[in-house]
């Protein structure tokens, strides 16, 4: 609860003084007006070492990837192009200055990639390594996705596979980077440099149908009740049709455990979570056969300000401190 | 040398993608284009508990108001306003909330008072508390203040007392806080919660007779060396004109240290650091006068480029180790 409480408390506090501010606190980014046509979305997030990642099982061109990465989603789910970012990065005095700069090398290498400009920030003395970015996108006026909007009766869709950089995780964990299999291989990978389906939001956002939309960063029984929280509605989660990977299939059977909680809980998938009015199920459905998308109806939006998970037939409401366990 | 090194490799590797960006890494902020007569400026800087502040000596609302003050003097300093802020705040999971909530409430209050607005941001869990703040920023086009234009033969001007926050720091050391009399409070205050010369920078920026600015964070032998360095010249600094206040001369005799150290190398000062072209001299100082500002006048440009301090009679070349030892 510690982080929700937090972050809840703090949007109470804030008071409104910029006319150039659209939106503030709420949503994957902030958004600032900027011109007619277009608005700029910013975003931070940060990683800590041992929290967010081990140096055990990350190599640090992969640490940096990953910094970048998550940063991306977030201008990605809202619609928008990244082009511009800042770093901070912390490190120990005794740390091996190389260690950093292969770190900072995979952040510069994925900002390349998505023609993302360095513009700035700092390396501060730390006791552990943390990377903290803040990153610029640029968004049509028109196509901003947002977590807002959603309706009761909305058909809540996702664009992949959920669970897998859960599984991964577990694997990284419990096995040795080398003894693994080439399956296992693919699951890690999603773990440790996620893909961002920055061309699918482009074409998404463009569609016009998107009532809502986010990244699923904690896992989509977490990020759904951000959705229903800042639309004021609730949610439906429809367990059975969450699509899960043959290859997390096998990996929770291996553990003992419900490939469907690696799902609903596991987070850091970072595939997109968003709704459609239902009235517009056929018309989006021919229009995503047309761009060649996948996408997976995975829940309804409900009046109701509550979050279910209905499986085997049963509706069962989501305790909030599973939901929020991620802090 | 490790940070020099770092960000002068970054600064070689970074790629140059969008049309936005007017000015990447090497002043206290990147500049971005905006509209016809403003631009945005934005900075990030981070505090980690134990290496920027200690809670022994810090009282929560402190941390957050340094926090957040060290980013606003990083506008200031380039002659804008800071108008919006994200937040990225870390802590172990152990930690007392309310004790959070209290660095936090130190943030909000700082940028109420400056009418900041916290748009965005992370809670992140970690091992200590560290703080990760980025600032933006509009300052009008014709009046952004630079470290790259100064010139050889510009004199070195700075705003107000040199090591004050060095000496708060000592005493923080080495002394209990109920044990300290008034005017060691004075010091001790300027260490927590440094006075930022926000309105003084708009003055001079306006003045129009800058060549060049920035902020005095790494103490100014250290922060001339900057701007030498941007500008592509050398800089002699006149020790014994540094101004150093009466309380700080007297903290430093009783550790029995050299009170221009404090000044040259103490750092946090957050007083300006500027040039000015000697044939405008008089006028500015005409200027300064009709605006009731404090200047002093401790240094100039020179062509060769290495870093000198003029004391006693003798000029001595600064070594860089000592220069850029806050790393």
């Amino acid at each position: 609860m510690k982080e929700f409480q937090l972050i809840s408390d703090i949007k109470k506090n804030i008071r409104f003084f910029s006319d150039k501010v659209i939106k503030g606190i709420g949503d994957d980014c902030a958004i600032l007006k900027y011109d007619k046509k277009t608005s700029l979305l910013l975003t931070s997030d940060s990683l800590f070492e041992d929290v967010h990642f081990s140096r055990e099982y990350f190599l640090p061109e992969e640490i940096g990837e990953k910094a970048a990465l998550v940063n991306i989603s977030d201008i990605a789910a809202m619609g928008g192009m990244p082009f511009t970012a800042l770093l901070n990065i912390g490190f120990n005095k005794k740390e091996k200055i190389f260690y950093i700069k292969k770190i900072i090398n995979g952040i510069i290498k994925s900002f390349e990639k998505y023609k993302i400009q360095l513009i700035g920030g700092d390396t501060i003395a730390a006791d552990k390594i943390f990377i903290s970015i803040t990153m610029l996108g640029l968004v049509n006026n028109k196509f901003i996705l947002q977590r807002n909007g959603a309706k009761p009766g909305d058909i809540i869709f996702t664009t992949g596979n959920l669970g897998d950089t859960y599984a991964g995780l577990k694997l990284l964990i419990k096995k040795k980077r080398e003894n693994i299999s080439l399956y296992e291989k693919k699951l890690i990978k999603k773990h440790l440099t996620p893909f961002i389906k920055l061309k699918e939001a482009q074409i998404l956002a463009r569609s016009g149908f998107l009532t809502s939309c986010m990244d699923i960063s904690d896992g989509v029984m977490s990020d759904i009740t951000r959705i229903a929280e800042e639309s004021k509605v609730g949610a439906e989660i429809y367990v059975e049709n969450l699509p899960v990977s043959d290859e997390t299939k096998k990996v929770s059977l291996a553990f003992k455990e419900n490939y469907f909680d690696y799902a609903l809980y596991g987070g850091e998938d970072y595939e997109l979570l968003f709704t459609v009015n239902k009235e517009n199920k056929i018309k989006f459905l021919n229009f995503i056969k047309k761009h060649k998308l996948n996408v997976f109806e995975i829940g309804r939006i409900i009046k109701d300000k509550c979050i279910y998970k209905i499986t085997g037939g049963k509706r069962i409401k989501e305790r909030y401190d599973k939901v929020w366990k991620h802090f």
